[in-house]
Order: C-alpha cells, then sequence, then structure tokens
C-alpha cells in the first residue's frame, strides 16, 4: 500500500469541520469519497487536525492509505475532478508508511482576518470577522509580546474542554495591516480548542481600547477564560501551514 | 425631494445582474426594497450602468429621489440593516437634483482576475477564471498597448447587439502580476456587451500563447468577432470604479 500525504485547501462555509459526521457535510468525508471513486475503495483519511465548522485551510494536511496507481504528481487533478468545488488538493507526495498526519505535526500556522471600516463587506462576508469601528494596529502589536513563548494558555482555551496540558508554546505572533483591515499571524507547535479565536478576540479587545496591550500578560497568569477576549467567529479564521521535522510540502518551522 | 447617490458594493453570484426582473433575484430590487423599508416609499434606483448575471462591483453608483430623513452619512448603516448581505453600501453623497448615475458617468473601470496553477481554487471559486496552465505575463502586457486609445471595438462585441456606434476610448489596460494569477485593469469613456470580457479573453490566449501579442491590432481593425478570444465568465469581473466629471465619490479619471 502506498501512503499518500495530501496538502488541501477549502472554503469552510460549507462545511460541518474536517471530521467525519453522520448526515453532516464534513472535509474527510468528502476527500475519502472522492478517492474511492478513483479506487473502488474508501480509505481511511487521517487529517493533521479537526477544523471548526466554517474554518477555512488554505494549507491543511492529511494522509491515507491506498493502491491508487494513479503517479503522484497527477493525484491533485484527479481528486479535483471528484471532489466538490469547495475542496482543491494542492499538492499530493509520497510518503514514508510510518508517516501520520496528526501524530508527526510538529506545529502549525493560522491567520485570523479581521476587517473594519464603514460598511461591513459584501464580497468578503464569509471570509473576515467585520468591525465597525477601526483598531489602533500598534497596540494589537505591542500585546503580542506576552503571548509568544511557552506559557499556560489555559485562559485561552474555551472552557469545558478536556486536554492533559494547557501549556503551548507560540513561536511568533504577527499583527500585519492588509486593506481594509489587519491579519492575525500565530505559528505554535499546537493549539488549545478555540485558543486561535480568543487570541484573535483579545488582540481585538486590545485595538479597539477595551483591553490595554499592558494587560495580558496578566490575563496568562490568571488562567481564567473570563479574563481575556471573546472567540471570534470561525469563518475569519484560516488553517495556512502544518509543520512537520522533515519539512514535508516545503514548510518549515 | 433630495437625490441620493449610493456607491455599492456586491457579490454577483446572488444575482440575476443589477437590472430589476420579475421573479429573478436582482441588485436593483433589493435596493429600492431596503429604501422602502426606511422610508414607506419604493423609489425608482437608477444604476451606472447594468451588470450581467455573476458579475462582482466594488464600486458600483447609483442614485435615487426621496424623502428619506436619515442624514447621508447614516444612510449606508442603515440601508445595509435592511440589505441582503451580499451588498453593501459603502457610501453615500446628497447630490444636485439633475444628477443621474448612468447619463453622467463619464468613464468606468473594471477588474478581470485569472488564477492559475495546478489546482482550481475552492476559497476564490466564484471570485476569478481558473486557468490550469500559467500565464506569460510581459507578452499580455506587450498585447495592451494595441488595445489603448480610440477604437472601433467591433471585434469585442458580443455578436448580435445593438449600439449606435461601437467607437470606444480606453484610457489605461494594464496586466497586473497578483498572488497566483493576473488581474486585467482596464478604464474606458465607455464599454460594448461583454467587451472587457473578450479584452480578457483576448488576453489569455495572448498569455497562454494562442495568440501572439503583434496580432492584437489586426484583430481591432478586422471588426470580426470571430478573430478575438473567448468570452471569459462572469464571475471573473468586477465594476471598480465609475467616474463623473465633478470626481464623485473621489474618483477622478
Amino acid at each position: 500500500m502506498r501512503n499518500i500525504a495530501l496538502l488541501i485547501e477549502y472554503d469552510g462555509i460549507g462545511f460541518h469541520g474536517w471530521q467525519s459526521q453522520k448526515d453532516l457535510r464534513n472535509v474527510q468525508d468528502e476527500l475519502a469519497g472522492a478517492i474511492q471513486k478513483i479506487t473502488g475503495d474508501r480509505p481511511v483519511v487521517t487529517g493533521c487536525s479537526r477544523t471548526d465548522a466554517g474554518v477555512h485551510a488554505k494549507g491543511h494536511v492529511s494522509n491515507f492509505k491506498s493502491d491508487i496507481r494513479v503517479p503522484v504528481d497527477k493525484i491533485p487533478i484527479a481528486l479535483n475532478s471528484k471532489l466538490p468545488d469547495d475542496i482543491s488538493v494542492l499538492k499530493a507526495l509520497e510518503v514514508s508508511d510510518s508517516f501520520h498526519a496528526r501524530f508527526d505535526a510538529v506545529g502549525k500556522e493560522y491567520r485570523y482576518r479581521i476587517i473594519f471600516g464603514q460598511s461591513r463587506p459584501s464580497l468578503d462576508r464569509n471570509r473576515a470577522y467585520y468591525s465597525g469601528s477601526g483598531l489602533d494596529i500598534p497596540t494589537m502589536q505591542k500585546a503580542t509580546g506576552s503571548l509568544v513563548g511557552t506559557h499556560d494558555f489555559k485562559a485561552f482555551m474555551a472552557s469545558g474542554s478536556e486536554v492533559k496540558t494547557t501549556i503551548r508554546t507560540i513561536y511568533a505572533l504577527d499583527v500585519v495591516s492588509v486593506e481594509n483591515g489587519v491579519d492575525i499571524l500565530v505559528k505554535g507547535d499546537g493549539f488549545l480548542y478555540n485558543m486561535v479565536r480568543i487570541i484573535a478576540g483579545t488582540l481585538f479587545y486590545v485595538g479597539n481600547g477595551r483591553f490595554r496591550a499592558e494587560d495580558v500578560s496578566g490575563m496568562i497568569e490568571s488562567g481564567d477564560r473570563r479574563n481575556t477576549g471573546k472567540t471570534l467567529p470561525a469563518y475569519g479564521l484560516y488553517l495556512e501551514k502544518v509543520f512537520y521535522s522533515d519539512g514535508l510540502f516545503g514548510y518549515n518551522i
């Protein structure tokens, strides 16, 4: 059996997230179904991570084991011809038998986009969170310093989640000005449930003046979800890159 | 009665174009309906131009006469609260009683976006035309020279259209490299039916090697639609700006 890794893009709006769920449209089942149309067998497709309903991906990584006979460089075109138009396979690679898209991932990069201005966007309505008031980008940038590094991010996790540890490392966190808005780019070894959307919501409150930049380190220390910002909606979030120790798909942490 | 000019953005995918049509969703009727919800009266909304089904707008201009009492700077927020989320009023201005969005327009700017690469886009599937092969941008840029200026653009008009004259002036035509693709920006005094999409299709054929850059001036001279490129699909086209002699909304030709 070959072990094939896929780099995919999808528009999260039409999916109840990555994970297979009965009677709810999801990316995992669409991929398995498209592979089955080519090979006749329905494989298990292992994803680097679940994404929530509405979250987009520009570089989600998954893998599946199959006797598929299509040359690896033709797999994207073959699968794209069977997939719905809101999923696109960007690249495929043949990987070692032991490769596991989730267990082998050593880091991920997400982007959260906020658009601001007098009028809500129409063309980008499912692509970014809209803020009626402008945001103070330099102050948001100042606040990022407290978040970078290894911390207990309990205050940035959706309450009720169960994990072994809430300690995570953020390698980089950038607030970048874009046309009519701002992108929050965060790279880390792993993220707690809703962590990126709560970081984005906290920086959003720093940007609109509700929080002060210097308060963020106290929020981390408190470990209390009630002290951090709101969870921004899923449709502004993009899984950009997944990192593996061998630099799979050309992405190195 | 006040005369109000609107600058609007819309996602063309959900509309059968700008123009009012019975039982077919269109932008003009949505705007009239939103104004009626505020004022109680349904006004005639005059557009700068029709756009075809699927064509997007980032700066469409229209005007309507009404006794609306909302201060002009609050009209965008008031209308956006009544409009569906694929239309957004960006700005409103009170204009002279004689202003007519269509008759007074002295020029327009359109953008056509082509994305290329190995895989069709999913996030941008309704935002750009996809080309499986790459395009030679410098050669496309070379071809623009023949099109700029005043010409008989009969060969760039959908056959069967009826107009008084097929002479138009293109003030500027730029082919600009963007992430994974190219934008074709064209500014002119007016455009024949499908003219921008045929110009884009002709430059697309120049970019993929089917046409030579130096053949374009002969195509214009021929006046024959059969010599020019295919009409690229509506969903890659954006009405960007409409120009008025007084620089309405800050746009000067």
